[in-house]
C-alpha cells in the first residue's frame, strides 16, 4: 500500500518514517510539507540519507489521489481539520496525529484550544484510535483521530480500573512526566538545552488540551458522566517518554493481587500493554523506541489509594507507532505488523 | 568555630565541605572517615585541590573534643544512632544528616527502616531541624535531626495548608521525583550512568523511609494523629534537584489569591522559601547548588483541590545547606550567614 | 538459522537479541550465561518482556552443537579464547565481539592486555572482521575477530586516505570520544550517573588497548610496518555514540573535493559508510541505533592538514550491528540483511 | 565599588551577577539591557528573586558615571565596539567579555568575523586579559578584552610549553569540546534539547573566531610569527564545561616529569591553574561553576608527542569569573578576591 506523509518536516513524521520503512506492507510514497516543499528530506535531516529518495512537495488532493490509498497527518494543530476533509472525500482513509478530531464537543474543543473546531459532522464520523479501547470502530474508520501522547499513557493506566468500577471518577489525578521531543522540533525558550538539560519544570497547571481528551474518553469507559481530573504536567531532562503516575480511591474492595488480575484480563488480548509483577514499576526506557505500554501497579491498604505508573515512548505508542497500529486495525492486517520489535535499550 | 564532619567520603560531606568554605564563622578542622583514614581528600575528589590540608582521620572523641566545638555527621544510617552520643556527651553540638534521630516513635523507625532505633531518650533529646517549622526549638537543641530531602520539599510545600487547615489530611498526596544525588556516590545497578540516563523510573512506592518522617510532621503541625498519605518516588535522569507535587482537597472554601495570600504569610519570616505568583511554577534548577526552596501553586475550581510544586536541591536545602541553617539558629547567628547565594544557573 | 549467544547479560548481547529479532533468516535458539544460568532474561531486563522464551543456560558445546549453527560471544575478555576453540571444532562459526582474536601479534597481545594470549595457530586462523576492508576474507572465515569500537570508527575515518598514501602515517592523531555504553553494564564509578553526567572525562591516555589493533591494520592498508599513532579517549555524557576526529599530515596535494572523492571512490560499494559534503560534519544521533559510520572531511590549506571526523553508534557498528554484519557475510547473505534500518532519531 | 553589567540579559550577564554577589568589594549598581529596559530581571530569570533591586536600564553614559566606577561589557559581538570608547572617556574602566578588542590586527578582525573593526587605537589601547600571561599588563590597563573560552582553555594548556619552546609550533592540533551555554541564551536548533542532547557534534571546522586570538597569543608567546594552528569544536551534551585536548611535536628531549615541572614552575604564582599528576587528567566537573583551569599531561615517547588536557568552566575561567579576576588586577586587589570557592560536584 502506498501511503503520504502530510507535515513532512517534525519529529512525528520522521518517526513515521522510520517506522513505515521496516513496515512490509506499507510505503511512503509522497511527503508533503508546506515550508520545505522542493526540498529534499535529508537537507533537513542528515540520518535518512541514503533512505528517501525525491523532494519534498505541496498538499495536492488530485496528485495524493493518483499516488497514495492512505495518508497520516503529522501536522500542526488546524492544519488536518482543513486538509483531511477533501482527502477523506476523495478516498484516501486517513490517520490525524494531531488534535484537530479528537474531542467530540465543538464547544469543549473551542474552550480548551481556543481555536475554532472541525464541523460537527466530521466530528461525529473522526473516529477516536486508541485500539486497546475501541479496536473494532476503528476498523470500520475512514478516518481515525489519533489520541495525544499524555492520553495513551494515562487512559492505558486507567481504562481497567474505571471500565469495572473499581475507582471513584472524581478521585482521580494523573501526575505526567514527559521529555522535551514532545515539544517538538522548533526551537523555544523552553527547549533551550541549556534552559531544560539537569532541570524539571512544571508547566500548563490545569490548562493542558489534553485533559478534555482525557476526561471524554473515561466518561465514555465508565459510563457516566465526565468528570473533572487533576492533571499535572512536567517536563524531564530527557528526549523520548512519558510516565503517568496516577491516583484514585478504591471503591470496590479488592487486594493488589486482584488488582493486577484485573488489568491483566483487561489487556489479555492487547499485545502492546504488557503489566509487571507487583512490587515492580516500569521505567520510561523500558518502552523506548517501541509501541508498549508498560504499567506497574501499587495499592496502598493504609490509605485505600491505588497507585499506577504507566509509561510510552511519546513519538511511538504515543504518536506515529498508535498511527500505524491503527493503519493496521483499519487495513484489516494483524495490528502488530511492522511494530514487533524489542525496544532500544540501553 | 572549629568544625568537624564525620563520614567524610559522601556527597553530604562534600557539599559541606564546599558551603562550609564560604560561611564566615565555621572552619572545618576535621574530616572523619572511617574507610580512608590517612588518605587525603583530594585522592577521591580532585575538585578540591588547594583547599583541604591533612589527611583524613578515624573517630575519636577525646580528640575532636580538643579540636572542635561543632559537628556535621554525614554517614550512613546506624552510623550516628551510636557515634553521636558519646559526642554529644563531651558537649559537641551536632548536626545529623541522616535518619537515625528523626523519629520520636522507636516501633516506627524499625517498622519502617528495620533496623534497631537509637534510645527512646535520645530520640526524645533530638530535635527535629526545619527551620521553617520549629526554629526556636533548634535554638535551644544539643542535637539535631536534619530532615530528609524528600520530607523537606513535600513539608515545606504543606506546612501553610495544613496549618491553617485548610485541606484535607486524608487526601494529602505527594508525587516525588529526585535527581541520582540523592542515591550517594556508592556504584549501583540504578544509578548507572547507562541505565538511569534518558530514562524516568520508579521505585519504593508505599515503602521509602520518607514516609513516615512526612507523616509525623504533619501529624504535628494539624494537631492531630497522622494520617496516612501517598507518597511515590521517581528518579529523574539529573543529578541534582527534588521536585514535590502535591495533591490536597481543600476543605475550606478560598480562592487561589487567598491561598497564596496564605503561604505568602506563612513564610514572611523564612528567607529561604520563595512564592512564584500565580500561573507560574518553578523548575529544579531555579535554586540549584542553594538553599531556596521555591513554590508554586495551582488551585482548580473544577476538583476542589490544590496542586502545590515545591523544588529544592536535595544536597543543599535538602541536606548540607539546612544542617548549616540549622548550625547558624543552634549558635543564634543569622540564619542565612553563609547561605545567601544565588542559585547556579544555568 | 539458528545461533546461539554467549555472554547474554551485557549489553552487547542485549543489542544481538534487539537486532535478531528483526533478521529474516537468524533466530536466537540459546543464551548462556555463566553467573545466570536457569534464571530469565527479562527478570534481568524487563524491556525483553515477551520476546524471549525460556532461561539462560550453561555453556556445553554438545548442546550447542545440537541446537545452533551459528554463535556470538558477547562476553567479557578472556572468555572467547578458552571457548570459542572448541565450539570452532565442532563445526560452528563463530563471531567473537571480545579483544582475543583481534591481534596477531602475541606479545602484542600480552603487553597491552597484560594477559595470556590466545594460541598462535588459532590467531592466525581468526579473520578480523572489517568488511570495509576485507570482506572477501570474512566470508570464508570459520571465525571473526569482530572488531573494536573505537578502531571501527577510527579505521572507517582513515582507510581511504591510508589505502591511497594520502597521509603521512606517522603523523596520525586520534582523539576519541565515547558515550558510557561501551564500559558496559557493570557498575562502576567512572560509570556512575552523578560523576559523569554533566561532566567529560579523559582516561586511558596513550594505554588503550584499541591502539594496537588499530596500528595492526593501518599497517596492514598502508602496506608498511606499524607506525606508532596518538589516540586519547574521553567519555561523554551521552549512552551510545563514538565520535573519532582525526587529524593528518597531507603527503600528496590534493584538493578537499579531491579528498572527498577519494573517500567516495574508496565506500562507493559499502553501504554502511556514509559521507558528508564539504562543510559539513556529522553528529552522534545521526547514526544512533543504526550500523552506519557516518564521515565528514576537512582539508586545512593553511597547515595542509586533514580533518576526518567519524561516529558510529558503539553497540552497533561498533559491537553487535558488526557482528551481524559479519555473519551476514560469512553465511554469503547480502550483509545489509536485518540491519537496512534508518537510525532512530531524535 | 560600583558596577554595571552592560548587556544583562545574556548568561554571561548572569554568571557576573552570580559572582559579584559574594565579590567583598563590588556591588552591582546598574543593569543595562537595550531589549528588556524596564523589566525587571527576575521576570526573565525567576531564580534571581530576592537578590536584584530596581529595573534593567537603558544605555547612558552620563548616568553611569554617576553610578559606577567600573563595567562589564556581556553584550553581543559588535556592541563594545560603540559603546565601550565613550564609557572609557568618561573614566569609566571596563572588562569586555566579547570579541571586539580582542586582536591587534583589524584586517584578521575583519577577514574572521566579516564585520568592521574597532578603530586601531582603541585595539592598540585595549589590553588582552589573560591573566596568566601578562599580569601586570592588566594592573594598568583601562580597559580589558577578555579572551573567549576555547582561547582560555586552549592557551593555559600550551602557554608554558611554548614559552619554553619545548614544542614544534607548526605541529599544534587542538580538539576542543564545549558544553552547550558557551552557545548563549537565544534558542536556536543546534541547542534546541532534542537535537543535542544524547548527541556529539562537530561544528565549524577551520572557521571558529577565536582561532586567530590564539594564534596572537601564541606567537606573542612563543616570540615569532604566528603559525596557523588546527583547531576543531565539538559539541558535548551538557551545559557547562570546556575540555581542549592539545597534541604538539617535542622539540626538546625532556621527560614527562620535566615536562610537568616546567608546567608547575610556569603556574606556580598562578592560583587558578592546577595541575594533575602523571596518569591522571581532569575532567570538566572537577572545576564546574569555579574560576579554576586544570589540567594533566602525557608525553608519548613512541611518537614523541606531547598530550595535553586542560579543563575550564566556559562561564566562569572562560568568562564571567575571568573577568572578575581582571577586574580585581585592575583595581590592585588580590586576584583571587570573591573567587577563591570549592568548585560545586557533584
Amino acid at each position: 500500500m502506498k501511503v503520504a506523509i502530510i507535515g513532512g518536516t517534525g519529529y512525528g513524521a520522521v518517526e513515521l518514517l522510520r517506522l513505515l520503512h521496516i513496515h512490509p506492507y506499507a510505503e511512503v510514497q509522497a511527503i508533503i510539507s508546506h515550508s520545505s516543499a522542493g526540498k529534499s528530506l535529508t537537507s533537513l535531516y542528515p540520518h535518512t540519507d541514503g533512505f528517501i529518495e525525491g523532494n519534498m512537495e505541496t498538499f495536492d488532493v488530485a496528485a495524493l489521489k493518483e499516488k497514495v490509498d492512505f495518508a497520516f497527518f503529522a501536522a500542526p494543530p488546524g492544519v488536518s481539520r482543513d486538509l483531511l476533509p477533501p482527502l477523506a472525500d476523495a478516498g484516501i482513509r486517513c490517520v490525524d496525529l494531531a488534535g484537530d478530531f479528537r474531542l467530540k464537543d465543538p464547544s469543549v474543543y473551542k474552550r480548551w484550544y481556543n481555536e475554532d473546531p472541525a464541523p460537527p459532522q466530521l466530528l461525529e464520523k473522526a473516529v477516536y484510535g486508541l485500539p486497546e479501547w475501541n479496536k473494532s470502530s476503528i476498523a470500520e474508520a475512514d478516518f481515525v483521530a489519533n489520541p495525544g501522547c499524555y492520553p495513551t499513557a494515562s487512559l492505558l493506566g486507567l481504562l481497567p480500573a474505571v471500565h469495572n468500577s473499581l475507582i471513584n471518577p472524581a478521585s482521580i489525578i494523573i501526575d505526567a512526566k514527559s521529555g522535551l521531543s514532545g515539544a517538538g522540533k522548533s526551537p523555544s525558550a523552553v527547549a533551550h538545552y541549556s534552559e531544560i538539560n539537569e532541570n524539571m519544570k512544571a508547566y500548563k497547571l490545569g490548562t493542558h488540551k489534553h485533559i478534555p481528551e482525557i476526561e471524554q474518553l473515561l466518561a465514555e469507559a465508565g459510563g457516566a458522566a465526565a468528570q473533572p481530573i487533576s492533571f499535572s504536567t512536567q517536563l524531564v531532562p530527557m528526549t523520548r517518554g512519558i510516565m503517568a503516575t496516577i491516583y484514585a480511591d478504591l471503591q470496590k474492595d479488592i487486594t493488589e493481587t486482584e488488582l493486577l488480575e484485573s488489568y491483566k484480563n483487561y489487556y489479555s488480548s492487547h499485545p502492546f500493554v504488557r503489566l509487571r509483577q507487583l512490587g515492580e514499576w516500569p521505567a520510561t526506557k523500558e518502552v523506548a523506541t517501541s509501541n508498549f505500554c508498560d504499567i506497574g501497579l501499587y495499592l496502598d491498604k493504609r490509605t485505600n489509594r491505588m497507585t499506577v505508573v504507566s509509561v510510552i515512548d511519546n513519538l511511538v505508542k504515543g504518536a506515529a507507532g498508535q498511527a500505524i497500529q491503527n493503519m493496521n486495525i483499519m487495513q484489516g492486517w494483524e495490528q502488530t505488523t511492522g511494530l514487533w520489535m524489542l525496544p532500544v535499550y540501553p
